[in-house]
């Protein structure tokens, strides 16, 4: 797919990364950008992301023949809301919202022809924010997540892969469900620990960290109320996450109360392998050339 | 202190960098390696790391000024045993142990001069492991910790202090309890974590992993006898820090269960903005060049 009219909701890192990773494959597409912030707006015109703006979410979906949702997840629903009426009939949507199940389901709610919305999540950005961080690059050699349904369009599903796709993405599929619960422990959960691991320390034992500490909290580095949203939007799988966690806590706890080190090293040089075979694989996915 | 006779027992990763390093700042120090793979010894010997080695460890201590541990933390305090009754007179021991009150009281039980044993932590490393990845600048601008108690020796302290700095290291002091207590905290529960969110993953959930998920889990891709030996060690203190873990959690859950998005986002801004601070931080002392 090709877009000849683009329009992009919320021109952040994400929002913005997209326009000029547009911009780089396709010579002849006119791209609106849509936010509440003219300032925003007027620097994403300025580093090439967008080629005008609105800050009316109907007008700025007017005769688009693409229309990508890219506020955080906590105001995506709300925008599925406001931009149905001005939906051209061959327009397609979709989003890059990092939980599924609830703008999908707004979306087939809300919009007239629900068969046209397809949710994406690309799995791509930084700790960073704001369109001064976008790059054409972001999304090259990422992964997409398309999650449609059964009201999915074929058509417009292929249409959004192939999308990802001229960006430079590998996509899949999954459910939206399926997506929010894998997600909750491969990522959610990680963010919350990372985040606690800061949270729980002494002044003076963050005076002796080192670089694996530094490392393992990375992600902790967030922008809160981005987190916020997708956290508590994908509560009820991350109450899961949680309890998860706990059980090999458990496990630990116990093997080191009752001095069990065979147990413990048998569990530690496994994770060891896992992980290892994981970078391998990722690093294979991630650099190909 | 300039020692003119050091013994390194324990030529791995650590051990060997110790020898590249003092080699790289000293021309008239004679080095011994101890160990119980002739193989690993000859390799030591072949990079530059020792100048000659022993697999009897009295034998290997006999006429140095200067004693480094460095075997994994499990048979620290098994090696302190049978080198006492060879060394000199004024023989100065230490180690580079990550867990300091078992080897410190071994020290201080069975070494015939107790007071010339000062327990350090140089706080460098690698998840590689073996002589084959020492590096002469494995410990430049990284801290040591040394762990004096009411019995060591101040010249003693002093000399050992003036080891590390002579390698690059910057020094602090802490009673061993205290250093425990601390990196059980810092260190050594973040391990558990790291491992933990590794095990606890599906398999489809591992191939959606991102940069992040590898990242927070980095550390996870350790020798798992090595660290066995350590979280067992240090087990009291960890089950503090695992209990310490689990509050924030429980906090966690009560925030997701009941929507409360407000101290959600203030918890998660708090901890980003105190790891911010810690980076900036860390990379002045890192970097200082």
């Amino acid at each position: 797919m090709h877009p000849k009219r683009l329009t992009i909701l919320g021109v952040g890192l994400l929002g913005g990364s997209i326009g000029l990773a547009v911009k780089s494959v396709l010579n002849s597409c006119h791209i609106i950008g849509y936010g509440h912030r003219t300032s925003t707006l007027e620097k994403a015109v300025e580093v090439g992301a967008i080629d005008e703006f609105s800050t009316d979410p109907g007008k700025s979906v007017a005769g688009s023949d693409l229309v990508i949702l890219c506020t955080p997840v906590g105001v995506l629903t709300d925008l599925v809301g406001q931009i149905g009426k001005n939906l051209s009939d061959a327009a397609i949507v979709t989003d890059v919202g990092s939980t599924k199940a609830s703008v999908v389901h707004a979306a087939e709610t809300l919009l007239p022809k629900a068969a046209r919305f397809v949710g994406s999540h690309p799995m791509a950005g930084s700790e960073k924010r704001g369109v001064e961080f976008a790059r054409a690059d972001l999304f090259r050699h990422a992964m997409c997540i398309l999650t449609p349904t059964e009201r999915t369009d074929a058509s417009a599903l292929k249409s959004v892969d192939d999308f990802w796709r001229l960006l430079g993405m590998r996509t899949t599929q999954l459910p939206p469900g399926d997506h929010d619960r894998l997600l909750a422990d491969v990522s959610h959960l990680p963010h919350l620990v990372a985040a606690a691991l800061v949270a729980m320390q002494h002044d003076n034992a963050l005076d002796l960290a080192g670089k694996g500490f530094l490392d393992t909290t990375r992600i902790a580095s967030g922008d809160g109320a981005l987190w916020r949203d997708i956290l508590l939007d994908n509560r009820a799988n991350l109450g899961f996450s949680i309890a998860r966690l706990k059980e090999q806590l458990f496990h630990l706890e116990h093997w080191l109360a009752t001095g069990r080190g065979e147990d413990l090293c048998k569990w530690l040089d496994a994770a060891s392998a896992r992980r290892d075979a994981l970078v391998h694989k990722k690093l294979r996915e991630l650099n190909p050339d």
